[in-house]
């Protein structure tokens, strides 16, 4: 363990990294970071079998190279040669083919995970960054969890619900209702998931970055916000007593909005976050003003995670062209996250 | 009339711009581009009360007169010294008074509109160019129509079928459905209207907007197009067969395509229309990617209609702060796609 040297603040520990479906490109995207960005990052380490990271490095001729460590307490003396590998507990049952996901490998992949989080939890990691999983395979291989957030929360302890929002620097939104067909989002867009959606959105505005007085605004459901009950009456049974209760808390939120004309630009400079009704209604904005540099973040954890907005890409996995902005953003505000949460906590 | 001159071709006859609500934003619009940029505008005419255009000037202190003109043939000269203004047949019941739209000038209102369609029925003006109207007002005064466009498809003649689109320099968009509550959506978007929505866009496309292959792309209705049929069966059910139909015939349409990541620019440079399942799909990226220089576009119609892409704005009509950019491209728009149709004719 780093201890304080007098006179020095403790640096903050080094960011987690689970390395995701080996056989897609988030082993490749950590090692083209470190590759050409080093220096402007935070320091973190890959959970991932070394002998793996070692041989995407070499296939890809990457100015990188994986550095086998035994601990995250080595990471930061290890960042100065390479992108330091942490091995997980369980490996590989076969050795991973680019693009081909292997359910024998599954069990890599989540102990890859459950080490990041066992790490960030003993306080010897400071956040987590995942790579992206195919979930497909996990599931053959018995993975019991409709997907990556919810075997996060599961680990993270009962009772948690969590909450995704995806962000870049010029907007923050939040799905209320998230993977779901779009006909069943009327029914399931109910005042208690929005008000405990919006609830812990604020506090994360405030923990994750350090936002005193958070402005929310919530999108209406149906077009022009249903027009005062013209198109939908959603808005006036459904959120406006969401809204109504949030402000009798002093939560600063503005809605039910016409989510077309909400996300423009002079806009977007009056709120810090948007409450969409679903999936498309927040995800078309997000990626249509920045594709790449978008970060899918989870909020209402015990602990940061964040994670690149893309998926395993296995279709150019190994070959080197896998985008590394969303990874590289997701990194950078992994890192701010977790300080700022250390500073409130301080 | 105007008659060819040897040697020269005909130049095309004026646009026409009915005036929409007096007391909204429309007239002090067209009088401030006017004053703002005629030189580089195809010739245009309001049909409204000249008294009025004339008092709407004088109140903003704009360098551009109202040129009381009886004849849309009159339009081109007076264009040099104002703007050209033709009365409508009917005139005010009560003089309009700023931001308060009053029942007993409906009849103007619309008579304006009719006016518009029948010249350039004769021939005589281009293309129709709308200002906002104030619905409740007409409503209120027995229009038996449920907006702008279904009354425009009327004066048009029986049988049509218009479709909006929304418009700008980087994006077109058609949204199958428009103004009915989101909960409505799944069960209104059929196979035939997708069909025929789609068929109207894509021979619109190459009538008056001069594409020889005008490439579609469908979204799908739920969250990443339905993931092959686990988030919902729309996509499987109802686009897909329609997508076969339209390829059969040798259109070139895509989908159905996840809405999420379509609209990120290098997607748009794949499509030149995306044609949406629902209102907010479709007007929530084409708003946020340019707010102020959207056009609406009616296709189908047998005559040419843009309209700016906002309201009466009530709030600060006579003030002269409206954003007078919606109506400067609705106005080029109008004139390039009468030209387009012109060239297809001749």
């Amino acid at each position: 363990m780093t201890s304080a040297m007098p006179g020095r603040p403790n640096p903050p520990p080094p960011l987690a990294f689970s390395m995701g479906e080996p056989a897609g490109v988030g082993p490749e995207l950590a090692l083209k970071i470190y590759a050409g960005a080093a220096g402007t990052l935070p320091t973190f380490f890959a959970v991932a079998p070394p002998d793996w990271m070692a041989h995407v490095a070499k296939g890809l001729a990457l100015p990188a190279k994986a550095v086998p460590i035994s601990a995250p307490e080595e990471a930061e003396e290890a960042f100065r040669h390479g992108l330091p590998v942490l091995p997980p507990p369980e490996s590989f049952g076969t050795a991973p083919v680019f693009g081909k996901p292997d359910a024998s490998n599954a069990r890599a992949v989540l102990s890859s995970i459950e080490e990041s989080v066992r790490l960030i939890q003993a306080g010897r990691a400071a956040a987590l960054v995942t790579g992206p999983i195919q979930k497909e395979s996990l599931l053959e291989a018995g993975f019991p969890h409709p997907g990556h957030t919810e075997f996060l929360a599961e680990l993270a302890g009962p009772g948690q619900q969590s909450v995704m929002m995806l962000a870049n620097s010029s907007l923050r939104v939040v799905p209320v209702t998230v993977h779901i067909p779009l006909a069943e989002v009327p029914r399931r867009l109910t005042s208690s998931l929005l008000d405990s959606t919006a609830r812990i959105t604020h506090r994360a505005l405030m923990r994750d970055f350090g936002l005193t007085a958070p402005r929310l605004w919530i999108a209406g459901l149906n077009p022009h916000a249903g027009e005062g009950g013209k198109m939908g009456r959603e808005e006036i049974e459904v959120m406006m007593p969401v809204i109504e209760g949030l402000r009798a808390d002093g939560i600063d939120v503005a809605g039910p909005v016409a989510a077309d004309t909400m996300f423009r630009d002079s806009a977007r400079e009056r709120y810090d976050v948007a409450l969409c009704a679903y999936h498309d209604q927040a995800l078309i904005p997000v990626k249509t003003i920045d594709f790449h540099a978008t970060v899918n973040v989870t909020l209402g954890l015990p602990f940061v995670r964040t994670s690149p907005d893309h998926g395993t890409a296995l279709d150019i996995a190994g070959t080197g062209k896998a985008n590394a902005r969303s990874l590289t953003e997701s990194l950078r505000l992994a890192a701010r996250m977790a300080e700022s949460r250390r500073a409130e906590a301080a």
